[in-house]
């Protein structure tokens, strides 16, 4: 029996990968994902299989994981950013259910929320709360009622999965949302392409936020009531400065 | 005028570092931080200067890291965890103010969110808060209006600080709070000493959790209303098995 490692990359290429992500993947027999992470790294691990699938199809890549491990590989499955925040650790779990067997670790990996905070400046230094906007497995309803609380609780908050193609406006929607609770001014911030070529960001207002079209490679961050811009970083303060 | 790391160390020791994060001190003349965390990883870069400061001095260790660089040298101002998320990234921009120098560069590292996420389970699948329970620079009634508002929301919420030597009941009172909206046998983790000696987690609900101590290397985890325990491990379904 063979163990399955479920891996957290970070974002982009291997250099936002932990020194155990590495020496995991080093140990494995094969690399099981979506093809586009896969590309990424192959090239640093010259000599191991590949196994991909498609974007949406992540029961049978989770289930192709478990089955392979079974047969006596050692698996590395790897996701972009954490393995477990809205990644595929918690199904691969929920599949192999009552079994003990194969061994599974998850190995966790740099979040957006981590590696877009850091290329923004340094806009979670306080309490936060992440919300995608994907309602392809979420009710809309959900999503809102989530929102709306993070911005009443005074919550940094950071959103994930902002648009794709089969929702452009849900980002606008969002914010219509938080524009009934939190001022137009709000300080706001948008991470594109995290480690990866065509990296970038922008620093914006609530109300720009609004109006501005972004990618599903976007991670989008609005600031609590204390979030300002200093020198074009955007800085939710704690507090420590005035100890 | 020499360079500022502000490097995130990940949980525990260098294994949860990032290669990026590897780099970066490697290429720097000193290392700047808390001196529980420079100990941790000062044998794997030998010849490197060290500065360490008590735990409350943040603002004096951001000055001494600040002056460092503008003297010439490269720093890296190392954190647990991430180096924004309750670190010390925005206090540097604050102190460095609109001055352009010295160059700081923020390099992101594994959360607790993540970390202790991964030694439990899956349980932030889906959408999720973070709240400190410190109130040394926060009021005490804004942390209880985030906890409420975190599960009103169905929020699943990360508890960091749950304790310390002057507020041992500070975790009794978040769970009495969330016990207003949340089931008692709502699943819970606690998630102690990640990535060191004395690595643990615990298992629980969340009227366990109420009368449970923990210590401040501790991080508490709380469900939404879709977290289940599955084979011992605590587990945020996110639908991708009903697709």
């Amino acid at each position: 029996m063979g163990k399955l490692y479920v891996v957290g990359l970070g974002p982009g290429d291997e250099d936002n990968m932990t020194l155990r992500a590495d020496r995991a993947i080093q140990s494995c027999d094969s690399i099981v994902g979506y093809h586009v992470y896969v590309d990424l790294i192959k090239d640093r691990y010259p000599g191991k299989k590949t196994l991909t699938t498609p974007m949406t199809k992540e029961a049978d890549r989770c289930r192709m994981a478990l089955d392979l491990a079974k047969s006596g590989e050692n698996v590395a499955m790897v996701c972009s950013g954490d393995s477990g925040i809205y990644g595929m650790a918690a199904l691969i779990y929920e599949l192999r259910g009552e079994e003990t067997e194969p061994e599974v670790e998850v190995i966790p990996g740099l979040t957006a929320a981590c590696s877009g905070a850091a290329l923004l400046g340094a806009p979670l230094t306080h309490d936060f709360a992440v919300v995608s906007l994907s309602d392809r497995l979420t009710p809309w309803e959900t999503i809102e009622r989530r929102l709306d609380g993070a911005a009443k609780a005074d919550f940094s908050i950071v959103l994930y999965n902002p648009a794709s193609r089969g929702r452009p406006d849900h980002l606008r929607r969002a914010c219509e949302i938080l524009l009934r609770t939190l001022p137009e001014d709000r300080p706001c911030g948008v991470a594109r392409n995290i480690g990866r070529e065509g990296e970038g960001r922008t620093v914006l207002t609530l109300g720009q936020l609004r109006d501005t079209a972004v990618d599903m490679f976007s991670t989008v961050f609005i600031g609590n009531s204390a979030t300002r811009i200093v020198n074009g970083e955007l800085i939710t303060p704690r507090g420590y400065r005035d100890v």
